[in-house]
């Protein structure tokens, strides 16, 4: 059963038309649209020189931190690129953050923990997730100054890292390439891990539904590195929290389940109870629709251009767009994105051409669009 | 059809009974056997006590090009782990450096490539691939003295690196997560991409045939980085390139073609022309054993534990390789493996006792063996 049949918006006032019917919701609830929408994931980024101009004048947990910069940030890179939906500007590890993991962004080096999770007493040792949920306030107003900046019919979009995504930073202290110590963990300390999941799951459903209380639309769930477990794992693992964390999310706001490298887990995915499939590049968007089927709750499947396309020639980019459309077939239900978020190399002109083209294409019906 | 009708080894000689008849060779030619065959990609290397004792006194890349070295570091691995066959010990780079890529191994850092391939001419500037293969001969030395020192009933596996996996190297000069400027290179320029394919592949498929010549009794290319590409660029270009190698080499041995990350490409993979479909830990053996009715040359499936859970207890361990037997069924041409290399963190007590619960469960018939 659809999540999406109440029209309302999460903090229980009736959605305004003009963002009720636009491509973006629309397509989120698989209804036909007058063309594809689009967002681009990480559309706000270092590609960007708007972008860089700002962080040449503060750290980027400063400027997470800075609801009125964060909120510049995201509706600029909309405006921009011209697409469909904004996201907010935010990163997905300050949850991490506030359940008392210092955090620190080195330049070059990404993102590090300083005092990573290493034993099953560290879990009980989080903050509570209330209280940490209230610590991202921050973000909260971010998501309220975005609303407030964007035109009444462009969505905007909030967002968290997936339990697994969040867990494997806590536990490796930054990125990973095998995720050693957090499939040890995992294996050696299941009690523990199913704790650690259900911490994560309580304080990102208090986020995610705070996100909405301020405006948020539509919410995407980042599970980035899910596509590091196998199946079997991933189902015993990560889908219950998964499952769990969506059932929490009020009603009639889109959920969005994303995971990257996750071709393998697609169909698990598929039934976490999210209305949106994100595809990412190793995935299929053909048998994403046809999950649909399977899965009567799922409305609607995001993705998948690979988003080193967008380094290559604009002949040779807009000849991949035109297969990702033509894999969709005008489906009503789709959502055009990357497979994954924009690489810093990106030239910010191919990222509009991309976009333009995919909203002319599917606006001609030249890719058998039905609406 | 296959590949494996001729009952000779690659020098063309009768290959002895107990070589031919060993559970290793016959299961790669998908016959019944007493036992699951089970060898583990990387199974001699750092987390070995003897390896690393090696290694004080060497560097990574002399004690390569030491064949009495390298074939003591591959019989010992051998021998203390109990496994069905040996791999040569190198490294799939040297083919890189032969062909006139400077190669470096610096102590954390991994490979470096110090002068890497970033232009179309740079590919007409490499030296020739007969040139090259010759150069490898310490590599096929190291293959005759493995083969000389090995039981005669082990059969000693050759190998090489992919097409994709080695141009990522030449083009990234090192190792990546994005593979930006692979694909970059790949898109922007397909001529001089196709060119690298080419001269790549001439140099593998000579490279391979020697070690063949020198007494390996199977090969496996490691197409390791092949899953950082969707299916449809996986097919249009490297699918080809694989194709050709595995074309390209003597009949009546064994071809294993592996890529990691690759649940996605599976089916492609099989494609290839190759005897054996290696599976990693996002793949699904069941469906690599459904492939072999559509590929009618493909003979068996190697795979396809996830390394990780050498970490793990014992128990949660041998629960995760029961799985894998429970998923084969007992079905004749199964190779147990790792879905990846043995990670450096790993107990080789662990390694052993994995080893030997494979060899004695799939012996007693306890997971439905018919053999």
């Amino acid at each position: 059963m659809s999540r999406l049949g109440v029209r309302v918006s999460g903090n229980l006032t009736a959605m305004p038309a003009p963002l009720w019917d636009s491509a973006f919701l629309r397509a989120c609830r698989g209804e036909a649209t007058s063309h594809t929408p689009v967002w681009l994931m990480r559309q706000a980024g270092r590609y960007m020189p708007h972008y860089r101009a700002i962080r040449a004048r503060s750290s980027f947990l400063s400027l997470c931190k800075d609801p009125a910069l964060s909120a510049e940030v995201a509706i600029h890179a909309r405006a921009y690129l011209g697409v469909d939906a904004a996201i907010v500007f935010s990163d997905i590890l300050v949850v991490l953050e506030a359940l008392g993991l210092p955090l620190e962004f080195t330049a070059g080096d990404g993102p590090k923990l300083t005092a990573p999770l290493r034993e099953g007493a560290h879990v009980a040792a989080l903050r509570a997730s209330s209280a940490a949920a209230a610590d991202l306030d921050y973000v909260h107003r971010t998501v309220a100054l975005t609303v407030a900046g964007l035109p009444g019919h462009i969505p905007c979009i909030g967002f968290c890292g997936g339990p697994f995504t969040l867990a494997s930073y806590a536990i490796e202290g930054g990125s990973s390439r095998h995720f050693t110590l957090t499939k040890t963990f995992m294996y050696r300390e299941p009690a523990a891990w199913a704790e650690l999941m259900e911490r994560l799951v309580q304080t990102l459903a208090a986020h995610l539904t705070l996100q909405i209380r301020a405006g948020a639309t539509c919410v995407q769930i980042f599970e980035s590195w899910g596509g590091a477990l196998n199946r079997a794992d991933f189902a015993r693992y990560v889908a219950p929290a998964l499952r769990s964390l969506v059932a929490l999310l009020p009603e009639g706001v889109p959920v969005i389940a994303f995971a990257a490298g996750a071709g393998h887990l697609q169909e698990l995915i598929a039934g976490c109870g999210a209305d949106v499939l994100g595809v990412d590049s190793t995935g299929e968007l053909d048998a994403a629709f046809a999950s649909r089927q399977r899965h009567p709750g799922l409305s609607a499947v995001q993705g998948n251009l690979d988003p080193c396309l967008l380094l290559a020639t604009p002949e040779r980019l807009l000849e991949g767009a035109a297969a990702v459309l033509a894999e969709a077939a005008g489906r009503p239900g789709h959502i055009f994105n990357l497979g994954h978020g924009v690489l810093k190399e990106t030239d910010p002109e191919q990222a509009r051409r991309l976009v333009a083209f995919v909203q002319e294409t599917s606006r001609d019906g030249r890719h058998g669009r039905s609406g």
